[in-house]
Order: structure tokens, then C-alpha cells, then sequence
């Protein structure tokens, strides 16, 4: 009889966009009139076109693939040297930081490199999530059966949630107990934080501390402005010996929907048997890399590349400066209306706090009934969510135009 | 203390892929002359053009990528519905088959497929896999810790191993034992061998028994050139109640370095959970690809989809075409110098029995240093691989005549 993993009935049912897509048809059904005028703030996709240099050398890479002299079969497993060099280059060299272009493995994206990280990883670790948090790390530590069942609050059992706070800048503090692999992300969504470098020099010495491993998502790099930021899990002095970090080429060169990230795992790192002796992760990863993953398509490959050419690079600044021109948008106009608002400044996203008689999902409600904006309730996200609402600032102009607009005249 | 999982460092060092690169490496740096003349029959790696079709369909899509008016960001998880519908329909309905769009999960490769699907079943389960078998199967149980360890031969504790032999025709008989997961891939690679329906049908009939479930990887399927072969294991009766099918683009359209692929899971097919209790696996394939993954690539979806218009469909015959007729220029030269051949037909690989005093890896190394022809040792593939040599049609034909060539020179 074949059997399930059975981990994946804890899973709670009523997930966060699905959830969204059900109430949002449901209106749509109610109120055909206002359907086709509804504006999606909710998820964070972006709408820009791909830059000029992209198209051409995705253009180059296909014309490339149509001429059996210059056609290229299976790519390396662990991505081509031409990308995998210029990432080390601009992404880390030029900011003083020292990442071999073996460290680095290219995928098909950070979701997928956030998940399938758990493969190389023990099942006894203990695992620390912030709270709220992107929900790919908490499910799929649920898949893997590092948990137990969800309580009422959607919490599940045997995961160490870090709340991220108004009190605490939405940076959690260091827990008293040991974790052993530590999600941590920022820029952060959903909350639009950024950590100082003395936040993040604490978690390394933490990790450092307890010989655990900090998984750090650097998806939204791309829109840090201010210039004390770090922009990379790396800038912190022993990170080497205790980090992975997770990219993407999703928000800042908009390929959500041409697929293209990486994983840096430095050859220091190690994780341990359970009889103590060191291994090191960057073999494992290879391993796992070269034995359920079969490389990323070649045109997507030189697409990446030609974001860090000189008009690349130029058309991704101009990306997120139109984004951050969203968020400056909205937050300003929110804060016009009386909302507390966090986030927005190195970040895609704005984390509102919900007004007094609103919960998360009320708000949304509220949103979607007599504004006709969809944004995503805070609870989704977790606990700690509760009584805030995330808007993206992934969208066209006029639409964040005619969005204020309606949520202005709601007051 | 982070830990590793441990299950990685069951899995045997001399991988074979590496192995041979490393054999060749030796050679190459010991003969200078030489190196630039290898021929590489080794690797399943295509090496003709993509199809002007599927070129005219990138180019078409990335200009589409590079207006916003026109730019697409996150595709669905599971596919776009354009290239869903195009699978059932040509793959599936104008064969007869019933397979609902909905049931067709569309991914960036067989192999990611193949590996991952474990995501969603049981740790308890039994598997059985073919010996020789293509490595992914077996390598990602032992990661996932289904296995204890290997012995001398490198077969894995609490595997069921099913002989693929000269006598069986290359597909193995029902075993005596109950295995809960089966994997078969007809064609098959390594050996080139096909099932025939009756074939089929015995193993579907066996899973339904058990209620176990096949896991048929049907990536070789356009090779098929034989009216009575099955193309696919959903043509046999009762197949959707028991099986899982995995299918690409790499070997028909030429997609190695492009990547698309999709899996069939047909909504009837059950898994148990421990206490019995019937679970749709559909819905779990869809929980862990929505979790896990983010989508393929726009562009080559599209390419993907290019490959069933007319002209698609007819380049694709002509290179099916192009690299069958190689391989029947390897059939008739090597049966010429008195080799005894398997595969071929149906199949882009033959199977070659190894002559008399040499051992699967003395017969690599006499091809290596005497003809300069790189294959692939069959024991690479599984203990019953022993005494086999798997030699790839993917080549371009003044490659393949030239090896021939030196080959026949060897006798």
C-alpha cells in the first residue's frame, strides 16, 4: 500500500492567498459592476517590462539555441561560470565581501532554494521562524514533519516563533532558547523592516555561539536606500562560518516570471552528524543541486548576466526607484489619512497597522468591500500579524494613483 | 548544532557521471594529441538546434516580457492553462487517452520531477527500481532515508531491486514481494528496451493489487516507432488509479538546456495514510508544487507550446528522425564487428553486451584509450548493468560516423 507523508494534512487548510482568491471571488460575483475595478495591492509581483539589455541578450541566447554550431544542451547543474562569476563580482566583490563564484549555486528561484535547503538538513534540528513570516519557510519545515499539529492560532508545535514587533522594529530579539537553523529575511517581507548591522552581528554570534545555521533571504536587496543598511548576510564579520543567503533576480530585474535566483553556501560552513563531526554544507548542496535539479534554462542564464551590465544595471536602479516612488505614493498618502504605516523605504512593501475596530481580515474586508483594493491581511503571516495589513508597491502608477484615491475618500 | 541529514553520506562517492569525467580528465591530461579528438557517447545530451517553431515562439514571448503592456510576472504554479490544454490534447486525447488539463502539472524538468515527487509519499513505503536503473530514482531514496546502506555491490539495504536482463527482455518480472512504489521507464534508459502493453498491464494489475503505485517515466516516448508500443502507461487500462507519469521536452524538442517538462497525476490515484484512510495524491502534487516552486519560465512555456503546432510537430519527427537514424548507423556497424546489441529502436541508446574479458569499466577504458570514444559503463547504472556498455545516438552524425569508424577499426 503506498503511502502519504502524512506531515502534509497539518497543514492548514484555509492558506493565506487562496483564502484571498475565495473572498475576492466571492465579492466579484456579489458586485459584478465593481470586479473588473478592483486593484490588487496584495501580492508582491512585479508589473514593469524586463529591461532593455534583458530582452537583448535574451534575444542573443535564443537566436543562440536555434543554430546547432553555438546550440546548448543540459547547462551545469550548479549554473553556467559566466553568471555565476558576475554575481560574485557585483553582488559581492564590489561591496567588499568575499564569495567565491563556486559558492554560488543558480536556480530557478529563492522560493524553491528556501525550501529545498531542508533536504541537506537534519530532521532533529530546532527550528526558529519570525513570526510574521514569508509562509514558504513555516510550511515547508511542516511538509518535512518538523512539527507538530497547528494550535487554534495556526502556531504549530515544535517551531520557535521570534515576534517581530512595532516595539521591536520588527528585528526579533535573541531567544533564550537554542535554535538551530534560524530563518531570517531582509529586507523583510511582509514587513518592510530592514536589521542594522549590529541586529545582524548579534544573530551571528548567536549562531556562531550555538554552532546553528542562519538561513537569510536577501530577496529585496535590491531596494535598500539608505546607506548604513547592510545589504548582505556576508557584510557581518564570521558570517562565512554560519550562513546561507538566498537571492533573486525576481524583484530587482522583474524576473518573477522569467525564474532565475541563487544560494550562496560558503565553503566554511559546516552542519554536523548527530555524533558531532563536522560536514561541510557546500558538498551537500552540490550534491543535492546536481541530483534533483537540472539547471537553468540558458537564455534565462545570459538574461541574469545582462543585469549587471552597465545599461542593466542602470534599468534595475530605475526599477526600484519606480517601485520606492510607489511606496513613497502610498505613504504618504496613508499617513495623510491618519494610518500608522512601517515599512516602504527599503523595502517594496508597507505594513499598516489596522484602525481601532478593524482585526487583520476585518480590514481586508473593509478594503475590498468599500475601496475595492485587495491587500493581505497581517494574520496570514502569523500571530504576530494580527492587527496589520501588508500593500506591495509592485504595481502601475495609476492604479497606486486611483488606490489612494479610494482609500482617502473612506475616511 | 545544526544537522545534516545523514542519509546524503550513504550515497556512494564514485558517483558515475563524476567517475568518468574524472577517467577522462586522466586520459586527456596524459595524451594531449588526443583530447581534442574524444567523441562523447556518453552523456543523453541533444545536440541539434531547437526548432524554428520554438524559436519564433521565444523570440514572440520575450518581446512580449520586454512591453509592460504585454509583460507577464509570477505564471501559475502548475502551468499556464495555454500549455496544459496542449499536452492533454496532443499527448493525451488524439491518443485516446483521458487525461484532464487539470491533471497535468507542468515543472522545469523530468529529473526535478522524478526526485521530488518523494516530497509527497510516505517514509514507510517500499520501493522497487529496476536494476540497471537512471541513478535519480535511486539516489534521491537513499537522501530521503529510505535505504540503509550499501554494500560492496553499491545495492542499498531495503531497496527491492528488479533485474532488467537479456532473458527478461530488458523489463523485469513481478516480484514475489509487495513493493508500495514502483519506478518503470519505458523506453528505458539505460538499456533502450521497451514494455509491451501485456507487459504494462501485469504491473498495472500488481499495483492495483497492493494498491501500489508506478512511477513511470515516459521521457523517452517520442523515440516510439513501433505501431503495438505504448506511449505512455495511462494506455493501459486501470493505470489512472494507480500511476504517476513524468514526461519532458528535453529528448523530443530538444529542451535539455531549456527546460520544461510536466507530470501526469490523475485525480482518481489514492495514497494511504498509516491508518488506511484514502488521500487524492492530486491534491498533494498541488500543495507541494504551489509550496515549493514557483512556475516555469514564461518564454518557454510558450516554447513548449510551439512544439505541438504542425510545424512543431514535424520538426520535432525530423529530429526524433535525425537521431534514430545515428543510432541505426551504430547498430548496423557495431553488429557488423560482431557486437551483440540491445536497444536502439524505440530508443535514442543501445545497450551493448561488453566482449568476452572485459568487465563494464574495462570495456569503458579500452574504448577510452583505443578508440577514443567516451560511453557509459553499464555496472554505473546497477550491479545488473555488469557487463553492459551504454552508448548515446545523441550526436551530430559526422560524431557518430567518425566513432563508428574507429571502432570498427578496433577488431
Amino acid at each position: 500500500m503506498a503511502y502519504i507523508n502524512e506531515h502534509f494534512l497539518k497543514l492548514q487548510a484555509g492558506y493565506l492567498f487562496p483564502e484571498i482568491g475565495r473572498r475576492v471571488n466571492e465579492f466579484s460575483q456579489a458586485n459584478p459592476d465593481k470586479a473588473e475595478n478592483l486593484i490588487r495591492c496584495g501580492i508582491g509581483d512585479v508589473t514593469e517590462a524586463l529591461p532593455a539589455a534583458v530582452i537583448e541578450a535574451l534575444h542573443t541566447a535564443v537566436d543562440e539555441m536555434g543554430n546547432r554550431e553555438t546550440f546548448r544542451g543540459y547547462a551545469p547543474e550548479l549554473g553556467y561560470d559566466f553568471l555565476r562569476e558576475a554575481i560574485a563580482e557585483y553582488d559581492y566583490a564590489k561591496r567588499d565581501m568575499n564569495i567565491g563564484s563556486d559558492e554560488i549555486f543558480v536556480s530557478d528561484g529563492a522560493k524553491c532554494d528556501t525550501a529545498n535547503i531542508l533536504d541537506i538538513l537534519g530532521h532533529q534540528n530546532r527550528i526558529a521562524i519570525t513570526d510574521p513570516v514569508y509562509p514558504v519557510y513555516l510550511d515547508t519545515n511542516v511538509m518535512a514533519g518538523h512539527t507538530g499539529p497547528a494550535d487554534d492560532d495556526g502556531q504549530f508545535e515544535g517551531i520557535i516563533y521570534l515576534p517581530c514587533t512595532a516595539e521591536n522594529n520588527f528585528v526579533p530579539a535573541i531567544p533564550d532558547e537554542k535554535a538551530d537553523l534560524i530563518y531570517l529575511c531582509y529586507p523583510n517581507n511582509p514587513t518592510g523592516a530592514t536589521a542594522t548591522r549590529e541586529q545582524l552581528a548579534a544573530w551571528v554570534d548567536y549562531a556562531k555561539a550555538n554552532n546553528s545555521i542562519i538561513l537569510y533571504d536577501a530577496a529585496y536587496e535590491a531596494f535598500i536606500q539608505e546607506p548604513d543598511v547592510p545589504h548582505s548576510i556576508f557584510e557581518i564579520n564570521g558570517a562565512r562560518e554560519c550562513a546561507i543567503e538566498f537571492r533573486s533576480f525576481s524583484k530587482n530585474a522583474g524576473f518573477t516570471g522569467t525564474r532565475c535566483a541563487f544560494t550562496v553556501v560558503p565553503r566554511e560552513l559546516m552542519g554536523y552528524t548527530a555524533s558531532g563531526e563536522p560536514v561541510a554544507l557546500h558538498g551537500l548542496w552540490n550534491r543535492r543541486q546536481s541530483t534533483k535539479f537540472n539547471g537553468v534554462s540558458y537564455p534565462v542564464q545570459r538574461a541574469a548576466e545582462a543585469s549587471y551590465t552597465q545599461e542593466g544595471k542602470a534599468a534595475v536602479r530605475d526599477l526600484i526607484a519606480f517601485y520606492l516612488e510607489n511606496a513613497a505614493i502610498m505613504h504618504e498618502r496613508l499617513a495623510a489619512c491618519g494610518y500608522t504605516i512601517f515599512g516602504g523605504v527599503n523595502a517594496p512593501y508597507l505594513w499598516l497597522r489596522t484602525p481601532a475596530g478593524y482585526d487583520s481580515w476585518g480590514f481586508f474586508d473593509h478594503m475590498l468591500q468599500n475601496a475595492n483594493v485587495v491587500g493581505t491581511p497581517g494574520s496570514g503571516f502569523g500571530a504576530a500579524g494580527e492587527g496589520f495589513f501588508r500593500l506591495s508597491a509592485f504595481n502601475q502608477r495609476d492604479a497606486v494613483e486611483e488606490a489612494m484615491e479610494r482609500i482617502s475618500r473612506l475616511k
